[in-house]
């Protein structure tokens, strides 16, 4: 028997595929199938952002005179509807699980000491296991964390109304996100960050989050110190106790930290992460992680294909995980896609992505997104894209694959796209390819 | 100097490509440069589909209770808005195209007499020539065709209000996206196709789409024989006079038809198109024709690419056309995209899309899209995919470059999508590669 613990993406993929194989395969999950990307993130910044989108949407043909008004949302309805969709797809997922052949137990408790696995205290005999217990929301050390107003994305469903005013610690992508769909349902937001607003990523991109968060107010470099209740509102305090906002909402969206303290006996890092290497073995033979407790990169397609690989590695098939050029996104406006970074020898190139699907009626306003292509200087390899487009994550998937094999703009240039589209890297493709043969006849 | 005749997609990017290897190149266009595309095709389809698309999501969001109404929107605005928009992105082509040296001259008339090209009845001198003059929709030659409010996509734009009713004759794809966008704002329409609806069409598409059309009628196998006035309405007649549908305006959508006549002196084909061989050769030398003037497929993206291809041959690149794969789109409440077609050893394999951006809110009317990839049962070659979903055009391009490179599923295991996405194609893809890898190993 193999025992897995978690059923989030990396734990559920993990075991379909070890069950898909002919082994016997124990899940457990002590709350819900589906993992914080179901519930607590992926899917709520979709249900979210979807809402929010239809609503800008409708702004900007009403700008036009195309529609007559914009109408109001009933926040408490989306949060309601929103949790009934999440059971759905909570359903479909145990029953695709157990149809795989992977036995489920709910509300018990997995636990691993070095290599011996306990549910709910008691050993049981396995041949391996996969820890995949994912991660959970950092909740800053400052006075009045605990105050009632004080959220996470974990505890976010809870809203019964929608806040008139939200302040949002953190400066990552989901504090963007939230930030954007708060504020087009009228929430006034505030972002308050200790360092750079999305200061990771590219300035193209955070050029293009600060145009479609017109409106929040963002605060950089700023540490939070304390939450203080002031009349009925909650008063967020720098250094010096200075008041940095007030809002009947504080959102905590300052990263995540991996759900570990079940792993004992086996080599942890800094973040409290259990280690891996590549293969996902942890420093106990036997003994496997995936996904979020195995530290950053917190993402739901790379916990998933840890989770097939490891999964892999115990059927004895030997696969790495390859971590180059994974594509990103961000849902704002639309979505900002990156994937890849640039060598020392890149040679860049950008455009404004074309009207299509989704952006048409954002031509009078000039913004119908953006694209840069970058290429190996020498070799004309693709090294990395940067795209805002509706519809932009969409080809994330496709261009890390080429990225990651190394294709040059030169053999893409006879990509022949469906139009009208969004997707701006195809023409810069072409041109790079044209350049880049110019190049080397010279 | 290189004469081009004809501003549409396969026009101005040849024209363009030559200019940038050096040439003089006279681009002659008698209207608008753009062509079809721009201005009565498929930007026309994704202005109007954006909006229709507005509305069905609220329709959605409404049901839910989350959104408090669905705004009415105005359709004569949308068309001047639409027209204005037109002009912007007409007003950026011209600028691109002299910006890359192309010499544009405006309502002239070019024309081909064997190698001999002229402008406005004069002959030019001219190393070689490029025919672009694109296609028109094709008017049914039944009595009634010029009645007022009997229109084509060339002249919709001339509509100052929505129909109550709206007939479109044809079965094919533009009558589709017509019918979708005008039900959405809230004509009655009714379409009649002369074979079936959508025919050569995947039937899972089929299917699809008719789910999209629900409120609309479809009269298949139903040839129309005359227009008739009846009180203030047109009477579409069909077989021994029966009258068909009664509406304000009748949208024929049936075909298009080359630009032919300003050639002569070179071989033609059945549709009166010009012949071409591979490298956009017509039959007299010198002479290239490229785009919807050679003949189906009518696309932009085609048209782009053999423009694109003839400049190439010109500048003695000896480059060929490919057409195989061409990813193809519908555009109803999501992206119908396909591409790629079986072959007598297909293994196939479907399922729902998932769940993601644009389609959220869809969990509950369990119409979240759907998906189907075919690979050659023995290589396990990607063959053919059809994709239902939100953005799914997007993915048409990469898609096609994969079946076009022989790329077997197994390849492409490791892909790594960005989450949450609607591309149900990558996990077919990786349920394939599995099962590939199973069935050699057996």
């Amino acid at each position: 028997m193999i025992v897995v613990i978690g059923g989030g993406p990396a734990g559920r993929l993990g075991a379909i595929r070890l069950a898909h194989a002919g082994k016997e395969v124990l899940l457990l999950e002590k709350k819900k199938i589906g993992g914080q990307c179901l519930h607590h993130g992926c899917m709520v910044v979709c249900a979210l952002s979807d809402a929010a989108r239809w609503i800008r949407s409708g702004e900007q043909l009403q700008q036009l005179g195309i529609a007559s008004s914009t109408p109001a949302i009933s926040f408490s309805t989306l949060i309601k509807e929103m949790q009934k969709i999440q059971g759905q797809i909570e359903a479909v997922l145990d029953e695709e699980t157990r149809q795989a052949g992977v036995e489920i137990q709910y509300g018990v408790e997995g636990r691993c000491e070095g290599e011996a696995l306990y549910v709910d205290g008691e050993q049981v005999p396995a041949e391996a296991g996969i820890i995949a217990t994912g991660s959970r929301p950092i909740v800053l050390d400052i006075p009045g964390r605990e105050r009632p107003g004080v959220i996470t994305p974990h505890t976010l469903g809870s809203l019964e109304t929608l806040p008139l005013r939200l302040t949002i610690i953190g400066g990552g992508i989901m504090s963007a996100e939230f930030a954007y769909a708060f504020s087009a349902f009228g929430s006034e937001v505030t972002i308050i960050a200790r360092s750079g607003f999305l200061r990771t990523l590219d300035p193209l991109l955070r050029r293009g989050a600060r145009t479609d968060l017109e409106g929040v107010i963002i605060r950089e470099n700023t540490p939070v110190t304390a939450i203080e209740r002031s009349g009925g509102l909650l008063s967020v305090r720098g250094r010096d106790d200075e008041e940095l906002s007030e809002a009947e909402v504080v959102l905590m969206a300052s990263g995540l930290r991996p759900n570990a303290e079940c792993a004992r006996g086996l080599r942890k890092g800094d973040l409290g992460e259990i280690v891996v290497d590549d293969h996902l073995r942890t420093s106990v033979p036997g003994i496997y992680a995936a996904g979020d407790v195995a530290g950053p990169p917190y993402l739901t397609p790379v916990a998933r294909m840890e989770g097939m690989i490891a999964a892999d590695n115990i059927l004895g098939k030997e696969r790495q995980m390859d971590y180059r050029a994974i594509p990103q996104s961000i849902s704002l406006s639309r979505d900002f896609m990156f994937c890849g970074e640039p060598s020392e020898d890149t040679a860049a190139i950008g455009s404004p992505a074309p009207a299509g699907p989704g952006s048409f009626w954002a031509v009078p306003s000039r913004n119908t997104g953006t694209a840069r292509l970058m290429i190996q200087g020498e070799s004309g390899e693709l090294e990395g894209v940067r795209l805002i487009a509706p519809g932009g994550s969409l080809i994330g998937a496709y261009l890390s694959a080429l990225i990651r094999r190394g294709c040059t703009v030169t053999e893409l240039e006879d990509l022949i796209e469906v139009h009208p589209n969004t997707d701006g890297i195809l023409p810069l493709i072409r041109y790079m390819g044209e350049w880049n043969k110019k190049r080397k006849r010279s």
